[in-house]
């Protein structure tokens, strides 16, 4: 019992670190960059306020469990921008390593659950797990069109760019809001630059 | 439909603001104070790893839901540490104004559900309430062990002070929890001053 609990909180003190983890987008008022720690929190909340754009299927309790640990791997890999140019097949090695270590902390038990849970959201083929890459994607959306163009500008990424490379995902598990969301951004990107 | 999104995206861009809200307990490698946005998310995390530590009757994805929330009425009234002074009566007054207008930027239905689930934390007195009142208190304990003492220096907290305020309450809702816990702040105090 008790090493089961000190190996709970050995997890969960080595999970601290999430907080110090920065990704390329900021916060809406554009202060500082956002990190990973707080974005999960942020996704979580999105999900369950959004989540009547779900399709009838997804299960938002196990969404919500997905993206609290969906960027746990973050501590060992740091944040891959998706504006940025990367080696996907590199990135998911390094992150599945990150994954074994990482979940490998806690109980057997729950090593074997939260993997499994972090190995659907990375398969992106359940529909909790669609669900929940369209959430995760949502939401830098939003960051930049609050804080005036955000990583589109910092990458210089055109309206059809991210139409291709985040509406997609977006419009996979929420279409609706994607549709939504859209709008805003063609009202961004149709602007005069500021 | 498009109406609702507005109200959602708008209380989510509002809810970014927690990120800014300063607590007294540092990172677990005291290079800075935590925000309240990231407390939420590594609560929220505590109680899915430590579910087994919840009496029969808790149901985890609520307390999850709890956590998420708990704390966005900082945004308007900031952090109340548990060991600083202050007026309790008042708190709570400006605490529930604070959730009047942040839940009240959602729609109607979505308002109603998640300020009841607020006050149902608040209130402390369901078993998920409990529960999520202990994860709660046990993160911070957890931080301040893992950076050399934190707010327990800088408040001059003693160890049958730290029992009183915040051991009696994380043994309500995780008894066995606060057992292990209390072995490991013992061993802090006891041990001589660094
Ligand atoms: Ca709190």
């Amino acid at each position: 019992m008790s090493d089961r609990l000190g190996r709970q909180l050995a997890f969960l003190a080595e999970a601290d670190r999430l907080k110090s983890v920065l990704r390329a987008n900021t916060l809406c008022d554009a202060s500082r960059r956002e990190n990973s720690g707080e974005h999960s929190w942020h996704v979580a909340l999105y999900a369950l306020v959004l989540a009547d754009q779900a399709r009838p299927e997804v299960r938002i309790d196990r969404v919500l469990q997905m993206l609290l640990i969906h960027d746990l791997v973050e501590i060992d890999c740091g944040d891959t921008p998706i504006h940025g140019s990367h080696d996907a097949v590199s990135v998911a090695e390094a992150e599945s390593a990150a994954a074994d270590r990482l979940f490998g902390l806690l109980p057997e038990d729950q090593a074997r659950t939260l993997r499994a849970l972090w190995d659907e959201f990375e398969e992106g083929v359940s529909p909790d797990a669609i669900f929940a890459r369209s959430i995760d994607r949502v939401q830098p959306v939003m960051q930049n069109l609050e804080s005036g163009g955000g990583t589109w500008r910092d990458f210089n990424v055109s309206s059809d760019q991210l139409d291709a490379r985040v509406g997609v995902k977006i419009a996979r598990g929420a279409p609706r809001l994607w549709d939504h969301v859209r709008a805003l951004t063609r009202r961004y990107f149709d602007a005069p630059a500021g």
